[in-house]
């Protein structure tokens, strides 16, 4: 099932995905009685995806990233597979949603896309075990782990870096029915290929992110793990169009804009 | 004024503190109507401080922390002062407040007081020019950046180290009148001096911090800066009660307890 957030008519709604953007009439979304994270039915009403604006899926009280769990990627940016995962936040400030703009920040002038798999939490929890992981997961969604490279190489602690406005992109919605061991994951400039990959070429399982991370803290429904990046990153520039797509959820689509 | 969040009769309130501790009948609550972020006035319904149960005194969306901003600190623990000012996250899951207990996590065998200056976010704002950083401050009050240093030293970003849950006591209010060019700071453990400096000492002052941080990332009311810590971080045990006292603020004490 795929559950989007989306405005219409100056409110705030989630709706379950129905159909294909190949459908005649393209996908619609049946409005969500309930909330996602707890008790909730479809309503039968629907509207068609074209008419709404998509927001971010979640809102995130946090987003736990993970770094260099790529060995190519980490290859590519001179770095060994490090003994424990790398591990950062993003914070609240830094989400935004589908077809959002990515406003090119001032202090930087190395901006980089990084496509990622994105780990939506359903629950509360900490201290997860291994086998019950799944169970603190309510689906999964695209990623942009936007970062400022020139940034981050000057800094010791990667909160700017990787921490300004509009670095995370999630969306377009969230699959709940998904195994994520192995999925296609792309990123596209301007419609060229810059980064494939497979999930399966991570260091660390989702599962073991989980672990590793609700061993330290707390996790809320709606908190979200970054999954780290495959090789192929690159810089971005002002005007630029870049599409995360992963198999079986879908493409989020951001323009880079200059920041006003 | 010294705006404090309390619990009373299961609500939760804002209340101005009257009075000194060394008053006969302690400090008094007056409690707000309205919130601290916006308008508001003391009602004059008064309640005694020793009768409530003191809370965080913000709920941040985020805490943004700096690392090694007394020389003398970087120092002993083998750093130099950096170039620019190491920037990191402690999420909202880490805050807690005065009197809370600092559960002693399982993935650390190293857990450090750091006595620092937090300064409150009055004021949504970002790209915050020098000159009115004052503006977007509604107050000061005390931090304890609780940081596991064996996490810390092992992983290559700080977010289990210094992100854990407890990892973050703020209080026991905030002090809207206060210059913090120079303030006394002093940490304890069980009534023992380890740490001693003044904000004087700072590498970079609160007013830089703010340029430097909303160059990035806009801060929400609420939002906390964490200021760096002086000279003298050491363990904590099980059972030791950690003080930070801030000259012209007060102190935030907490008991490390084992976790549950």
């Amino acid at each position: 099932m795929r559950i989007a957030r989306f405005s219409i008519d100056g409110n705030v709604a989630f709706g379950v995905v129905e159909g294909e953007p190949s459908d005649p009439d393209g996908p619609v979304l049946d409005i969500v009685k309930g909330h996602p994270f707890a008790e909730f039915e479809r309503s039968g009403r629907k509207v068609p995806l074209s008419q709404v604006r998509l927001l971010p899926p979640v809102l995130p009280s946090k987003v736990v990233a993970i770094g260099r769990n790529y060995a190519e990627h980490a290859a590519e940016l001179g770095h060994e597979v490090p003994g424990v995962p790398v591990t950062f936040f993003k914070p609240s400030t830094a989400v935004s949603g589908p077809g959002d703009p990515i406003p090119y920040p001032s202090f930087s002038q190395e901006v980089h896309h990084e496509a990622e798999l994105a780990v939506v939490i359903g629950r509360m929890c900490r201290e997860v075990p291994r086998d019950r992981a799944h169970e603190v997961i309510l689906g999964y969604t695209c990623a942009n782990d936007v970062t400022a490279r020139d940034v981050q190489r000057a800094e010791d602690q990667w909160a700017r870096a990787k921490g300004f406005d509009g670095s995370c992109p999630l969306g377009p919605w969230v699959e709940t029915e998904l195994d994520p061991s192995d999925l296609g994951i792309m990123c596209t400039v301007n419609g060229e290929q810059r980064q494939l990959g497979r999930t399966g070429e991570m260091v660390r399982s989702v599962a073991d992110l989980v672990v590793h991370i609700t061993q330290a803290m707390t996790l809320l429904p709606g908190d979200v793990i970054l999954t780290g990046t495959p090789a192929g990153v690159g810089p971005l520039t002002v005007g630029d169009e870049v599409a995360v797509t992963i198999e079986g959820i879908g493409t989020l689509t951001n323009k880079v804009i200059k920041r006003d």
